[in-house]
């Protein structure tokens, strides 16, 4: 009998906008890669014990913000993520020495399925995250991430492009934002062309912290 | 010696927008002055002792939401309103029944400056309020705004193609947004081809209360 891999969420956690409406800024590049000015939508994120653990660090704080980013790891058992969350190189891949963004050990710890144009074999790495490029498009990536996931959710880290894709397809059960205090005057629009409301989502959770807005949005309640 | 018109300041208050960044729903009628939904946005604003005494209530709220509803109204010697915020009458105006949404004695106490493109006699409220009709354009308008202000700032009411094209015009100097957790999905977006970081604004204040992320945006600093 196959594993059943119908039960398990499509979730979008700690997805950051700009009052503006921006989840990146313009020009990523590998020094900056949240685009210009990027960086500032993420400043409830890096105080946060979950972050700094992350990044290997001690102690960060346990409040609000920190629930999130830990809720956006719990019971998932898959991420997608777009190239450009992967890295900053387009076109072909020149070698295999580019491993993410994320040093030897990625803090996914399970199988990671990115969207790309362009084949490369999969990319074990330390603390069981497996990197596979996935050539045929957003429902493959969705089915294989499914299957990877065993019944637990699927997450979809980014950036802006790939969760638009997913949002436009009705395949994201729920969305976490978090709208931060910042202007960034160009870049990638989450809602740019798209009418939540007419896909299905309602605010079903919003708690202010001193550093964000964070809502919870959800499908067809 | 003319009266020195050019001390004060143009200032937006209490405007409120969307996580999907619309600062009125679509579709204003009588019944619905914001646009359908655009209620929503303001649920922040409602239980304040400011707006309760608009209202003609007693009671409310004096926290940090009243707090940012009563900054925009200290200082404020005239204001601009666009006709929709004025009324939801369009084209000529059929005879002079139609005197705004707030009854005998509006909220302004002050000369208020409505754009439209229909002449009409000045109309002198209960209470210190004049309506003035400019036929002119939005220079006009702010021109008469800071003189009738005598030194005393300016507010721009909204709505929001009126906020737009003064920004467009680098002409205010002060935006307080209050991002409210609700989506409209569609109707007027606040941002929609405008990149407020060229127009030279940065965010210079935020607070969050349970109902709002309440942003100051202000140029050239």
């Amino acid at each position: 009998m196959p594993t059943d891999t119908s039960s398990g969420r499509v979730r979008v956690h700690c997805f950051s906008l700009s009052i503006d409406g921006f989840g990146a800024g313009p020009d990523q590049t590998l020094e900056q890669p949240l685009g210009v000015g990027g960086g500032t939508l993420h400043e409830w994120f890096f105080p946060t014990r979950t972050f700094r653990q992350m990044t290997g660090e001690d102690g960060g704080s346990t409040g609000v913000d920190d629930a999130f980013a830990v809720r956006g790891f719990e019971g998932v058992g898959a991420w997608i993520l777009g190239r450009n969350m992967f890295g900053p190189i387009r076109g072909d891949w020149p070698d295999g020495a580019w491993k993410g963004w994320w040093g030897d050990t990625p803090p996914y710890h399970c199988p990671v399925f990115v969207l790309t144009h362009h084949a490369r074999a999969p990319l074990v790495m330390e603390g069981g995250t497996t990197f596979h490029f996935v050539t045929d498009g957003i429902h493959s990536a969705l089915r294989q991430a499914r299957e990877a996931a065993a019944g637990k959710d699927v997450r979809i880290g980014g950036g802006v492009a790939t969760v638009q894709q997913y949002l436009r397809e009705r395949l994201i059960d729920e969305l976490h934002l978090a709208i931060a205090p910042t202007l960034l005057g160009s870049g990638e629009r989450l809602f740019a062309g798209l009418d939540p409301v007419q896909l299905g989502y309602h605010c079903v959770e919003h708690v202010t912290t001193p550093s964000a807005l964070h809502v919870v949005l959800r499908r067809g309640e």
